[in-house]
């Protein structure tokens, strides 16, 4: 996954293949760009607090607190998504797309995809997480809901809530900049049995970047 | 907290204080009632599966599984709530309140009461499950966002979400049907520093009661 030619932004951007998950290890003030290539990729995120060991501090980005301090189900350009200690892991720095993302659903599983009539094994986000940090051995304390980037699943007025394709176009990327030293998880949900990455089904290539600290925003 | 005189339902009511948890084991097919005996108090509710040799079978009810498979983000009678591996945990089989509840925010915790200005220890529904579960000699995986009966914050077609008092009324209950063997826990949310239980903030005691299998609904 090597820099790329013909990507716009100003650090160098690495594919990450559909389907396919990669663990980023950020220090705070790094800031991670993720750019939704297709444009209609959903992207599972993590974060993961290090602690000065290496290992996990039992801290983890959560959507269920973030919600609470937010006092919105999806946050905005500015704010900060928080942890189980309620403390700011990552922000929101920049978004070039229309800003629909999703905090509630949970990430896809092999039991979600038996029930939507896959047969045998199905890649899926929940594994990639795994997988990305038994790589870096370690094991979560439970799978976190994910900060669902580009998932449109709006909940409307009467309290229903479905899947959509994504709103976002093709080059739209997000900056989230870490508040601590993290392990960010990002899964290219390779759902194609709803219209999460679009009404095609077809899951696609994203690609990111990691930039230095800088000054304030 | 034994049974008392002069309430209403088949089965004898026990007494959960304000701010107080209680674990109560189910068998697949017991109904557990919980009454809102003053209208505006909030309870959470976790659910865990007992596994045959009496731990968890690291299998809980999950609220962000359980929005994918209802599509909808508070359920409504007749559904039922789904655990980490999309299997149907508790059931809604009854409710006499309006309906609003809330799957989407955190239980209250230490960090929660030290942001809006508590000094010192604050009653919190997080510890409130762990020495619960402690309590049975267990301890789990990561603290689940809970099921919060009759916690009133919708969200808006804005996408902002704010804690507004409940709209039950006094003695509104909901029956919970187990679908498996079951440890749930209830909080009596302790919460007097935001208008979860009511515009005065007064926590109040509750009242629960399990009720034997029966048929079919």
């Amino acid at each position: 996954m090597g820099p790329e030619a013909g990507t716009p932004g100003e650090e160098p951007l690495r594919r990450v293949p559909a389907g396919s998950a990669v663990l980023q290890e950020l220090a705070a003030g790094e800031r991670l760009v993720v750019v939704n290539t297709p444009g209609t990729q959903v992207v599972d995120c993590w974060a993961f607090v290090r602690d000065p060991e290496g290992g996990h501090a039992g801290e983890h980005m959560s959507m269920e607190h973030t919600r609470v301090e937010l006092e919105r189900v999806c946050p905005a350009v500015g704010d900060s998504l928080f942890s189980n200690r309620r403390r700011p892991v990552l922000t929101l720095v920049a978004d070039t797309s229309p800003g629909v993302h999703d905090t509630t659903l949970a990430a896809c599983d092999v039991h979600r995809y038996r029930r939507l009539g896959a047969r045998g094994h199905h890649a899926n986000c929940t594994d990639n997480l795994l997988a990305a940090l038994a790589s870096a051995g370690l094991r979560p304390d439970g799978v976190p809901c994910p900060f669902n980037l580009w998932e449109n699943a709006p909940v409307r007025p009467d309290g229903t809530q479905r899947i959509r394709p994504p709103v976002s176009r093709p080059g739209d990327r997000v900056v989230l900049r870490a508040e601590r030293d993290l392990r960010v998880v990002l899964s290219v949900c390779p759902q194609d049995l709803a219209p999460t990455n679009g009404a095609e089904g077809v899951p696609g290539d994203v690609h990111i970047a990691v930039e230095p600290a800088r000054g304030a925003d």
